[in-house]
């Protein structure tokens, strides 16, 4: 077996789902109802019903051939065109479908995303607190992933750090607003302080630094919070977008790479992701999804409820003494431990059968992260469990 | 920009593309009845009720966060048991769940396998004619794709020619069977000796030669005609398969990659393919599409109009002079064209409505592709556009 760099990889341990496998084994031991399980990403409300009727309805009267037929190579031209349609409407940039590729779900995104902008040995940046599967997603493409360190206090950008480190390597941005792990949406100041820099900076190097722009929870954003979209204020932005959150089908696997129309090389770069596809062994996502969700494009599930659970917490985390950034959107949010080492912290929260992951693998140590979609009624009952943990620091 | 190798394959044709895409210019001048397009391998039979029904009652009947939740890294575990017990009914070998990985088709099996089994500079061997997508599946990954010459008289294998090139930086070699294009089956003989060279030259080198053996067209055998299974012959073989061709699915691309129980390292390159999906951007094929294969995993499509089209063909063609080897399964033939540039000879087809692939896209100078996954009706209107074309020759 040639490929050791693969094989090495089984042996390293993802804290997260470690996480996730020790509440499934507590939950067979004192019931799942009773293990506070705040690991996982995972959606907790169904896709819009409208979804599943168009699902039956084309397969009730659509002809199997047309149905479940091979897609044109960058995606079924008519959710190609709703997709144009919905992002020229919201954002008031000039779409067609000539912009817009079809893929399966945000990973199959960004895996073009980078493919597109860079070549091996090129650096890509991105900021702490940040998604880990990022490191092995750049990693394995021969591009290098740097991680600015976060800005502590607001969990926007560490610009001064930021402008050290955009060296002549440098050929992509990668950002993820509103924020896996720490809900935070960037502002308009950050995104556009963030362009000034990467246009100078082009200007210095002679060359394109793309920013790609990780937008699987554009939706999820609470009351007040204005989330500013980033391709249209710096022409080089890829957006990667994926349905998993405000449909609820993470397991459908569907998304799109939208380039920005206000990058002139914006419909080279689709195109190319057609030809980065044969590499990869990506040929489309699945026929009859992208036939449903051309659809409900426009639709979301319920999503309320992440906005509940996040009030419910962060009142009663920063009433027990917790300092937290607040989330703007998300499911999650991001809580500074208890003490210096947020790993004995979260195995002390284990003992009150609260499951939370330490924000060391989000490049952020002395952090956790909270997933909150739970049911609401969980995330009451867990309000007890926190109150005990507290407890134990004061 | 920096990918210049993505933008550059934008400026190749595919001659395929390029022949389907005048087929459909073509048919808005004369009528799409009246053009014989045999330049696609687009399956010509709906996908059995049976998996429209299951699709249905899981949209009735399963909670949407269950239907559309993330599947597991390595695939749905009821898809993979299921895939597992068929395969060791059919080909009486040991497999378990853990041999198996679900794919998004063929495409993603074969990058994944290429990837587990080579590392960048390394050597894969096919053979012609071969499927020309071949060409950017591997060398995208780095390794290098060498073609050994077609055995002309059967389109079995060129031994003294592999055995040539069978040298130290060769680590797998790639099989199709059926194949695409000639329709040919390997027989047992040339699987076994096949298998031997391996062996040989294995322990002669030191490292591992791997059998990836692609087959989508497993289920599309004819009459007589015995597919020996290369997983229970080789021990180092890892199965590719979709079922595009078998349940005429190609639009929803699922597939898997089984690597053989007969391979002690079987299991663990199962296990790799989930950290190469982290670097590709392949999350698992659609949940609900996994659903529902594990459920028809050993249905077909109707198959037979295949054969019925082989025949008529077949019998007409060389009835007209064309020297073919008979196929043994697909839905394809490759007969010698009537003049020594498959090129000239295609173009001449054209004007008879006739849309057929020359062979230098396969690796075969002065043969052609047909490709009869059309209605059998179309096909007997042909034989008259084919009876004018070789009264040219003559």
């Amino acid at each position: 077996m040639r490929a050791k760099i693969y094989k090495d990889m089984l042996n390293a341990k993802s804290v997260i789902r470690e996480t996730f496998a020790y509440g499934a084994h507590r939950a067979a031991q004192i019931g799942y109802e009773n293990v506070f399980d705040y690991s996982l990403g995972n959606p907790s409300v169904p896709v819009p019903d409208k979804f599943t009727k168009k699902m039956m309805e084309l397969l009730e009267t659509k002809s199997p051939m047309e149905l479940h037929g091979y897609s044109p190579t960058l995606g079924n031209q008519t959710a190609r065109e709703a997709v144009a349609v919905s992002l020229k409407k919201r954002f008031h940039l000039d779409y067609t479908a000539d912009h817009i590729f079809m893929t399966s779900g945000a990973a199959s995104s960004l895996a073009h995303a980078f493919r597109a902008v860079t070549v091996p040995g090129d650096t890509i940046l991105t900021f702490a607190p940040y998604f880990p599967e990022y490191g092995p997603y750049v990693n394995l493409t021969g591009a290098k992933l740097k991680v600015v360190p976060a800005d502590l206090t607001s969990f926007q950008v560490n610009f001064q750090k930021f402008e050290e480190m955009v060296t002549a390597d440098v050929t992509a941005v990668l950002i993820n607003s509103p924020n896996n792990p720490s809900g935070v949406v960037y502002t308009e100041d950050t995104l556009k302080a963030l362009a000034d820099i990467l246009r100078k900076k082009s200007r210095e190097f002679g060359h394109d630094i793309y920013v790609i722009s990780d937008e699987p929870y554009r939706e999820i954003v609470f009351e007040g919070i204005d989330s500013p979209y980033m391709a249209g204020i710096y022409e080089k932005t890829i957006t990667c977008y994926s349905f998993s959150k405000s449909l609820s089908l993470p397991g459908e696997r569907i998304g799109y790479l939208a380039a920005s129309p206000l990058d002139g090389d914006g419909k080279t770069i689709v195109d190319m992701c057609g030809q980065i596809s044969r590499g990869i062994g990506h040929n489309c996502p699945s026929s009859i999804i992208q036939m449903a969700v051309a659809d409900v494009l426009e639709d979301t599930s319920d999503l309320s409820v992440y906005e509940t659970n996040m009030k419910i917490l962060y009142d009663k985390l920063t009433g027990l003494g917790f300092s937290c950034v607040k989330p703007g959107g998300t499911f999650y949010m991001f809580p500074k431990a208890l003490e210096e080492d947020a790993n004995a912290f979260c195995l002390k929260a284990r003992e009150y059968d609260l499951l939370l992951v330490p924000g060391d693998t989000f490049g952020c140590p002395g952090y956790f992260r909270i997933s909150y979609c739970v049911d609401t009624e969980k995330v009451k009952r867990s309000l007890g469990a926190f109150e005990k943990l507290a407890k134990e620091y004061h």
